[in-house]
């Protein structure tokens, strides 16, 4: 398996990148092959100060660089040497197995849909961000591909994140749960009240109906659907609540008591660590032919190498064939999906 | 002022509203009034099994209750002598200075929408929930009476919160954000991109631009503009999210040491009150003519006094008028406000 990773994507690039695509090297089999992309002399430069290189990682040039708030589109244009568009484009002509970024989101979107194009079957492609929740890990699909979502795109987020939550965290029959306002049938919008009724007419999906934000952490579902824009509020404020709430717990540990201060530290840690996200390795992006992965902007070595065995994993357990299987089978098609 | 409170509204009715009208009262005026609606009876034996009571409370009579997971609009029809029926009519009758209710949300919204009218100028009341964040008191607006928001709604709404804002919490010229999936103008769906330019374009409020999820808990803004949909899962996900974080947080310490989980049990209270938002008594719906707070389901009598002060604050502070006088100032309208 080919995996081409953005070397120059995310804000500890393109040492970090570097170290983990390093790291997951010695996991991977023999056969398999890292292909870093970016500048050949900054890569190579930093590749050789680390000791005894492995041939199984490769370089390709990209001259150019996305940066965090361009505008997807029109970098893409502007800059079609990039990391982001170059990699994108060897997964578009066959040279690479998976691509992997922690660059522009919105960039990286674009630029694997226009060049990988979408599964046979699939509308919109969505990202799937695993949540450790205490109650086990929860798959949320979209958090930010798509914000003028369809009852369709919900279904199919459905169907493939369930594929998603099964192959790669072994949850046997995913719960569904459609994001809304309350769990009764009246609630919600007019796409999410239209989606509903698909996800309920559909015998491949484990659907448990509508759920409201507090239940991500409950325990009532093991994948939650929602439109990408809020997808991507709850991404977001979930990171920023949990940081600060911990900060503040810290500040009131250190007001009451420096030592209780002290003991708490290794608690907070092991929370940190069971709660960290990063295990997962960054959000795949489900429903294009091929497999691709988008890492959260503060990315460091450890989770490019988890989103490098992810990528792996996802390829080798051929989740878009039993995707695209899905697909074929159900019974809800694109004309039956309209919001009237 | 008269205050009206459904005394069987939420999960703990009617014993705890009942407790915290009592309390309140002795915080109000002496011209001040607390009217409890509800079956007369329940009422009645509740308050003569308490000592002296207050001759400024008296009963209404509403002999029938709308259940928490009933449809609204349906069940006000069917239930015209239900207590949220019958405090929005005392204030439709100008009988009530403001109503209280830790009923059924989408009910209280409906019936105060129906009964009490907006504020000449505003075409879409919001609810505005106050979130204690540990960098001050952040006020989100809406959280979930209107779902189908257009640009308009959401300049409005940042024009009520920020008079809100000023004249409940104090805080002299609040910042206003857009809560959005990104800091860049390109960010956002259509009506977002919209109201971001009607918003910036309104000298009579301070605005900063977008904000994502994460900003809320960061002090980038003192008010945050939304839709009720994506308002409504922030609510809920924060308060499933807080609620998890310390219950794993509780687990741990047991695991490590249960000396260190009961020496972290004063801290974990004193931080549950620093950022309570019992404590600003539950939420106001702007833009209805007149004095209307929604407290969540699980109010205990602390929230409701909290409220029936908050109600009292709200009306003599003339945070209505204030709101008049500036929309009668703005320079959009809704003609301008269109998404097209």
């Amino acid at each position: 398996m080919r995996i081409a990773i953005d070397a120059m994507g995310g804000d500890y690039a393109p040492d970090e990148i570097i170290a983990g695509a390093v790291e997951a090297v010695g996991l991977l089999d023999k056969s398999d092959q890292v292909i870093l992309v970016g500048p050949q002399d900054i890569i190579e430069a930093r590749l050789s100060s680390l000791e005894g290189r492995d041939d199984r990682i490769s370089v390709v040039h990209a001259p150019d660089v996305i940066g965090m708030d361009e505008t997807p589109i029109e970098s893409l244009r502007r800059k079609p040497r990039s990391s982001i568009g170059v990699i994108s484009k060897l997964a578009k002509r066959d040279q690479a197995d998976a691509v992997i970024s922690a660059g522009n989101t919105g960039a990286c979107v674009a630029a694997f849909q226009m060049r990988m194009r979408n599964l046979p079957g699939v509308n919109r492609p969505g990202i799937a961000v695993v949540f450790p929740t205490f109650e086990g890990p929860v798959t949320i699909c979209d958090v930010g591909a798509n914000i003028a979502c369809k009852p369709i795109n919900l279904h199919q987020y459905g169907l493939m994140a369930s594929i998603y939550s099964r192959h790669l965290l072994g949850i046997q029959n995913p719960r569904v749960g459609l994001m809304s306002i309350g769990q009764e049938d009246a609630k919600g919008n007019e796409v999410v009240k239209k989606a509903r009724q698909l996800l309920r007419a559909e015998p491949n999906i484990n659907f448990v109906g509508n759920i409201e934000g507090r239940d991500i952490f409950k325990g009532v579902c093991d994948v939650a659907i929602c439109e990408g824009f809020v997808g991507n509020v709850v991404l977001k404020l979930t990171e920023g609540l949990v940081d600060g709430l911990f900060k503040a717990i810290k500040d009131e540990l250190v007001h009451e008591k420096l030592g209780l201060a002290m003991e708490f530290e290794p608690v907070m840690e092991r929370i940190y660590r069971k709660y960290d996200y990063n295990e997962y390795g960054g959000a795949l992006l489900l429903g294009v032919n091929g497999t691709a992965i988008i890492c959260h902007g503060a990315s460091r070595s450890r989770t490019i190498r988890n989103a490098i065995l992810a990528s792996k994993k996802f390829y080798t357990e051929g989740v878009n064939d039993k995707i695209m299987e899905r697909l074929s089978e159900t019974c809800v098609r694109t004309a039956d999906a309209q919001v009237t």
